[in-house]
């Protein structure tokens, strides 16, 4: 059985069972995006590691070492602040072949340290390997929170709501015009998209207000794709939702390209990965003074999306007509069973 | 210019300078085998990460993924135990191809897992990637060093003796069987030269000893080979050093294959890497004592084998014969200048 056969999420289950270990310093292990570890004060040690590989996270033609740099970094920030933490350190583990360009990887290293000194974080170590393939940047990266402010996945309640920040799509559009430059002339600027591409902006400020209001439930950053990735919060919550596709702030882009090709809009929205927007949950009697305190905060724009369903509800989009459609996850996953 | 063309430590120094912050929470960062972290309490954070890259660390047909689990693991837990720390946490990041089998991944958490629990570590979270090239396995390590037990590269002094822990050229023995099965029947039994160069063991328990008795001034493990390594503690201590080549505790299976070709044998225990042994210095009114209770405490082999300089003498190995030849590094490094 290859892995190819079984799939990313199913082979982590699997591996799950081998090494598992009941520890009280282990609050959160194997199976999320960041492990949470009780070290001692009155925080929370948080650890995260994320890859960037050469021709399947980035063509070495099409981006520049300075954005991977900034790039393979601030995945890494995304999933501590979708947890509510705040980064400290990163490890840069790189694996280079021989030939490659010294300039090349003193260019990442300007990204890493740009992304780096823009979120206060250091960079204290890694480790450099000959690579006889491509080029890979894995990014381990330390943080803190405060016990009483640490957002999970499992906290999700029917009644809730379910808010997004920014816009969904960007990344994913950005991607698109990279493949089909054509396409260019049909989202009129194709900056923002390719910004958002290339190099996202980790939503550590806005996890900050919504950590300190100690009103969101549940959390999570748009790495896979809104449909996947509120699954987990489904999975983890033991919930259903029921998401509305006339209210996702779609990316002007996306919308564009979307309706260029005579696709509804919404597709490129949720199965689209790599926005590292943060999706949260709120009771709905707090979910517009957070969305609010949010906006005014750091500027950014939040969105209520959907609404936690009792898990025997099930997962559905209500699209604009009125109709429901199950909601299949149809984001990113490596190794996909085809 | 290519990597290839200034190898692995010019280019980290070059990067070094790139994203260097002063930190006061950064005890030792960039360029040292382990991250020195201060967050809170009266420890520090230690953190590490290390590479098994296929093809350049290990060949698949000559491995088994539970023994490359567990080296994978191993090699990083010796680079806690050189600075007298303890693990606590492992992240594993992997690269593996589509192709792979499921039951390759699972025999490689059975390795990860057997080793994690023999010396008390939590695997506690990781990555997965799809890796278009060879398979290679990216290993994080957390732990904690008491604050008064750190020990660091940087604390030889003139008039310090040299220690090492076990015998030296074991791992390096082990690999010319594997490339040259002809040299079984050199060396009698290979097992030992096998089993120290697929599943080395870390020095965790000898460490605790060294670091509790505060009597080490620097302390590294043998990675790269003696003659690489005591070099770093040269360079970050500002000494020199002068080795006994007669003193050296040559595996025999490393000195049967030096006889074999007729080699002086301490070429192999010099300049043949991955032993994992610890390489530390101690005042000589402390030495004996110091190796006689991690003998005691632990049953390991402990040998003086040299002598802290001053700088300006330079560095140094005293042949049986009574002559001195300069300590030029032999040992492993990436991107070798040819």
């Amino acid at each position: 059985m290859r892995i190819a056969d079984i799939g990313e999420f199913a082979l982590i289950e699997r591996l799950h069972g081998l090494v598992a270990m009941e520890r009280p310093d282990v609050i959160v292990g194997i199976g999320d995006d960041v492990a949470v570890l009780s070290v001692d004060g009155d925080q929370w040690l948080l650890a995260t590691v994320d890859c960037q590989v050469e021709d399947v996270h980035f063509l070495r033609r099409a981006i520049t070492p300075a954005q991977l740099g900034r790039r393979a970094l601030a995945i890494n920030l995304s999933d501590l602040a979708a947890i509510g933490g705040y980064p400290l350190f990163a490890l840069v583990s790189l694996g280079l072949p021989n030939s490659l360009d010294v300039l090349w990887v003193e260019e990442l290293y300007h990204g890493l340290g740009h992304e780096a000194r823009q979120h206060g974080v250091a960079i204290v170590g890694g480790n450099m390997t000959r690579s006889p393939g491509g080029i890979w940047v894995d990014v381990t990266v330390l943080g803190r929170v405060r016990r009483d402010e640490v957002i999970l996945r499992s906290g999700a309640r029917p009644g809730d709501l379910v808010l997004v920040t920014g816009q969904l799509g960007a990344a994913a559009a950005g991607l698109q015009l990279l493949l089909d430059p054509e396409l260019t002339h049909v989202v009129g600027d194709p900056e923002p998209a390719l910004t958002r591409h290339f190099t996202p902006t980790p939503r550590l400020a806005e996890a900050a207000v919504i950590a300190r209001s100690r009103q969101a439930t549940a959390m999570i950053d748009l790495s896979d794709g809104l449909s996947s990735d509120i699954g987990h919060i489904c999975e983890q919550s033991g919930v259903g939702v029921r998401l509305w596709a006339a209210a996702l702030p779609i990316a002007p882009a996306a919308r564009a390209i979307a309706a260029a090709r005579g696709e509804p809009p919404w597709n490129i929205a949720l199965a689209g990965g790599e926005d590292y927007e943060l999706c949260f949950t709120a009771p709905p009697d707090a979910a517009a003074s957070l969305a609010a305190a949010i906006q005014e905060q750091t500027g950014a724009l939040v969105t209520v999306v959907g609404e936690i369903l009792p898990a025997e509800a099930g997962r559905w989009m209500r699209l604009p007509e009125g109709d429901a459609i199950p909601l299949a996850p149809r984001g990113w996953e490596h190794f996909k069973p085809v």
